[in-house]
């Protein structure tokens, strides 16, 4: 089974070394081989190796040096724009200009970007996704020139890593996976499955740096705060209709 | 680099025989090791097997029939139920029930769906994405007993395969990747960016079959019409409201 899938680190130090042209080419052509709604690709892959372009996006990602240090910033994007375009040159008449198709060219362009992800960590390349991709959309489509019907959904940078992090722990597989059913947690599930996470001692640490009393409260205080989760998806919601994927009424 | 990338053909045809426990477990694991927002691990993964539930599950799938006859249907939900139930037994005070989540969490679900089909394929499994999943949303959570804050996202049919088709193609690689910023498409481009996937022998049967002048019709008056692509953009709507993710207000 794949090697790559269980080593998985996100590295966010990376070398100054470019991404050969043919390697480049490689994990592209990995990421366009992924399953995708009815074939139709509705998704585009903007690739930033320029100085210029990265110090743009620097602070749209939150002044995560990885951004401009990595060499190539891979944006996924949802792209109905191409279909349609090719639908009407064909006196087709298309009508994906709604959230059906924000939401499924969305999944699309990320089942993609995995498959980048493993085809470059395959090759000793480094990856790490950026979620703050979803927080400043609109202005990440200023730059990177997005047109209507286009939208960015996830940020990979990618390199050659600079450093070797130990792997994160995750939940005990029980706590994510169902079998049949989703069967609901009681308070006892909850604390049982917890438990090892919040025991680590780089939780213990986590919880003195941040001055709170618990992992949790990491969460909620300091990281996702309520009010940026309501301001950042009004964010979101305001690009997704300014990029015209809100017509959905007939 | 990962054979099993460059050889996917999704699996419609699944010979009868059920994954091993052990098997299913280690791809389960691989699922699980995805990059994820925060380490939140905010998605859950219901394996149904039993066949009263699949059978449940299959008009839901518009009556595939590969839903009954594949050993293992795998629905990847986001999921912030859990988390939030973990922040409130901690006197944290979690606000996760909005768009920005639900989107996250979405994006957090595919990635871990997308390691566990490649995890899988590398073990001579098949498998098929189902974009129904999104169309009848509402009623996959009534069969699966999600609660709050819980929505599925995309769906895996999971088994050996009883099929060999054909590679798909793809649109070429200069149709899909940007270099820098986004290229706006001319007509030019889109005609010869699609000139060879509208030349295939298949494309051509495509369209005698479905009585319409052209490949780009098939989609736009059989496959995804505007009529239906409204009706689930509304459905998918409602079932993210009533999943509780739409308190986007302060």
């Amino acid at each position: 089974m794949n090697k790559s899938i269980f080593s998985h680190r996100s590295i966010r130090n990376f070398k100054q070394d470019a991404i050969p042209e043919n390697l480049m080419k490689k994990i592209l052509e990995a990421a366009i081989r992924a399953s995708n709604t009815g074939n139709m690709q509705a998704y585009s892959i903007v690739v930033s190796t320029e100085k210029a372009i990265k110090e743009k996006l620097l602070p749209l990602h939150f002044n995560q040096k990885m951004v401009v240090e990595a060499p190539a910033v891979i944006t996924f994007c949802a792209d109905l724009n191409r279909f349609e375009k090719w639908c009407k040159l064909r006196n087709a008449e298309p009508q994906y200009d709604n959230f059906l198709w924000l939401y499924t060219a969305s999944i699309d362009a990320v089942i993609a970007a995995q498959n980048l992800c493993i085809a470059a960590e395959d090759e000793g390349l480094g990856i790490c996704y950026l979620g703050t991709t979803n927080y400043t959309a609109k202005q990440i489509i200023d730059v990177l020139n997005l047109p209507k019907l286009v939208i960015p959904v996830t940020t990979v940078v990618l390199g050659y890593p600079n450093e070797n992090p130990e792997l994160t722990e995750r939940l005990p597989l029980e706590a994510v996976v169902h079998f049949q059913k989703y069967s609901e947690y009681s308070d006892n599930d909850i604390n049982s499955l917890y438990a090892e996470k919040e025991s680590l001692e780089l939780s213990r640490k986590l919880i003195v740096e941040n001055e709170t009393e618990n992992l949790a409260q990491i969460f909620t205080q300091k990281r996702y705060t309520g009010k940026n989760n309501i301001h950042f998806s009004k964010e979101l919601l305001k690009a997704i209709e300014e990029q015209g994927f809100m017509n959905n009424d007939n």
